[in-house]
């Protein structure tokens, strides 16, 4: 990792040749069916690590994992300010969000109070991830909205940044636009990286996404756990937002999801974030440390086995909450008629 | 692979420790963003392999990947002719099917002209993976049954043996039921192996499964291809079994999914039947060659890309089935607005 460089981004070819370790097993019986390999990074906002395994030098997209960050903008350009958002909105800005009634109807709230509307959003539309609000609208005959997207909330974000700078709201998604100028500028310093020239992706929901270091995504984790080297209005804003993540970790994500639980029964010891194709980053406030963690394959079930299994490991989730949060740290699997036919779980000789 | 072993299955153990290859990545813009490991093994019914890659020793879970397989049972038990299955039903009895109204009213009809009900089939429901079966049932406010199940098929065929062998049909899914041994008997001489004391788990639809070597798995698959060297009531049901998959290749899976295109696209040169956690097996007659693939971490996606790769290396699928294939054998990844943002693929260089 190179907490300081100020070099482009790395050119090397990244082939994934090299093997990174088992970190998570899947059995079925009396056997291993399934093995996820993946890579994490634990550090401080110095930059030094503390636990690692595998390639950490690996350029990820940080996808989802960083829309705590992301909100920063929100505050630091005085949009949150200027347009009243509550803690709740803040939170729902970091979000990737179930879909509940209780995340589309905050957007809708939020958007109406800024002056625009979901058709604003350039997000596009999803059925909600949580069931029970998608058969809702399948049975009411409705098409999801942009507001059900799980990531509504961020792009609401986006939408009351460019309001503020009085910018144009159409095309608030593009490379070029300044709101996602400033999320890079946000990330560049964060993660103490210049991404300019980094290999470029597009998100599920159109913005642009930087291949970045995996350490260096970690070193962006602490530096938001401990902003203390950050110019004040950074450290201010970290604050507000970590706050604003433990104050409402429902909207983060929902009720039966890795973030709003970790969140809640860890009462914000750690704020966790996952991100697609098998990415998860978290701030441990109280450490000052970052976490950032991918799994090779890009799945979410072993992501989440990881982030668990480091959190016990940085003593954040200690015995007795491990045995409540069994069912997310070690997942059991059924069958289709309920019987328990396996489990998710870390490797006995989970690195480090 | 032990072709001929007689001996019980392997207990060496089987630690994971060693990486197979990557066979497939994922990319999102200018970046490799995700990444697949596995095993195939493709051989003729003697055993001799042609193309490998990884640890084809490393014991798998077949899965639904076998299906074809079982339902050998549904003709050598004479239960095919005493119910007059007719060649769609005996692919339905090989199939993962979508839960289309196609494939659950054939489930009922069978049912009924047995004597049982969908209420008899102990594989549990879900929603049917077609989405607008599944819509359908959810506007209609209906819980999904049995029949619905993407196993409902197989298990149809299942109930057809035990009526044909005049045992109970309660419990006809347990490892000691007569319809299961009788299965197991067909894996084990199909795959060369004794599977009596593999390691053993519970499917998804709550029949047990045998870790088998993967090697072992493509050798019951050539013989399914060129049964030639077994018994004659075996040749004439495997020849029964394909043609009637051949025929009906919509009923092994729907019109969205790989199966029932790659059979159809290859007009039958192909025969493949997918399985969860990342099994593909195939049969090509035509060869006389098996084949049989594991993705480690149990993607899907990177099992259909690998089938289809080991597809063109055998030449079933030429430069022009290729092109008009590309969605499935390279698929585009979209966003949300429809943007193509990256496509699953083959590595540059794919084993063997």
């Amino acid at each position: 990792m190179h907490p300081h460089s100020a070099d482009p981004s790395p050119t090397r070819p990244d082939t994934g040749a090299s093997a990174n370790p088992v970190l998570v097993e899947v059995t079925r019986g009396s056997m291993v069916e399934s093995r996820h390999r993946g890579t994490f990074a634990v550090c401080d906002n110095e930059g030094h690590v503390v636990l690692q395994a595998g390639d950490i030098e690996r350029l990820v997209y940080p996808r989802s994992a960083i829309k705590p960050l992301q909100a920063l903008a929100l505050v630091e350009s005085g949009a949150a300010d200027a347009f009243g958002c509550t803690p709740a909105e803040i939170s729902l800005a970091c979000a990737s969000h179930d879909g509940e009634p209780l995340h589309s109807e905050a957007v809708k709230a939020w958007l109406g109070r800024i002056g625009l509307a979901p058709a604003d959003l350039e997000c596009g539309s999803h059925l909600p991830y949580n069931e029970e609000a998608a058969h809702a609208l399948i049975r009411a005959d409705k098409a999801p909205g942009p507001e059900h997207n799980n990531c509504s909330g961020k792009h609401s974000g986006f939408l009351s940044v460019a309001k503020r700078l009085g910018v144009p709201i159409a095309g608030y998604i593009e490379f070029g636009h300044p709101v996602q100028q400033m999320l890079l500028g946000i990330l560049e310093s964060m993660s103490g990286l210049a991404l300019i020239e980094a290999p470029r992706g597009i998100d599920g929901c159109g913005i642009p996404q930087y291949g970045t270091p995996l350490g260096n995504l970690a070193l962006a984790m602490a530096r938001f756990a401990d902003p203390a080297d950050q110019p004040e209005r950074r450290q201010a804003a970290c604050r507000r937002v970590r706050e604003a993540i433990v104050a409402e970790p429902a909207m983060i994500a929902g009720e039966r999801r890795f973030c709003t639980r970790m969140i809640r029964a860890t009462g914000g010891r750690a704020i966790v974030k996952t991100g697609a194709e098998g990415v998860y980053c978290a701030a441990i406030p109280e450490l000052g440390l970052g976490v950032a963690l991918k799994i090779d394959d890009g799945a979410g079930r072993a992501a989440e086995v990881t982030m668990g299994q480091l959190l016990r490991r940085l003593g954040i989730v200690d015995e007795t909450l491990a045995e409540q949060l069994r069912p997310i740290l070690r997942p059991t699997l059924h069958n289709r008629v309920g019987r328990a036919v396996g489990e998710i779980r870390p490797v006995q000789d989970f690195p480090s």
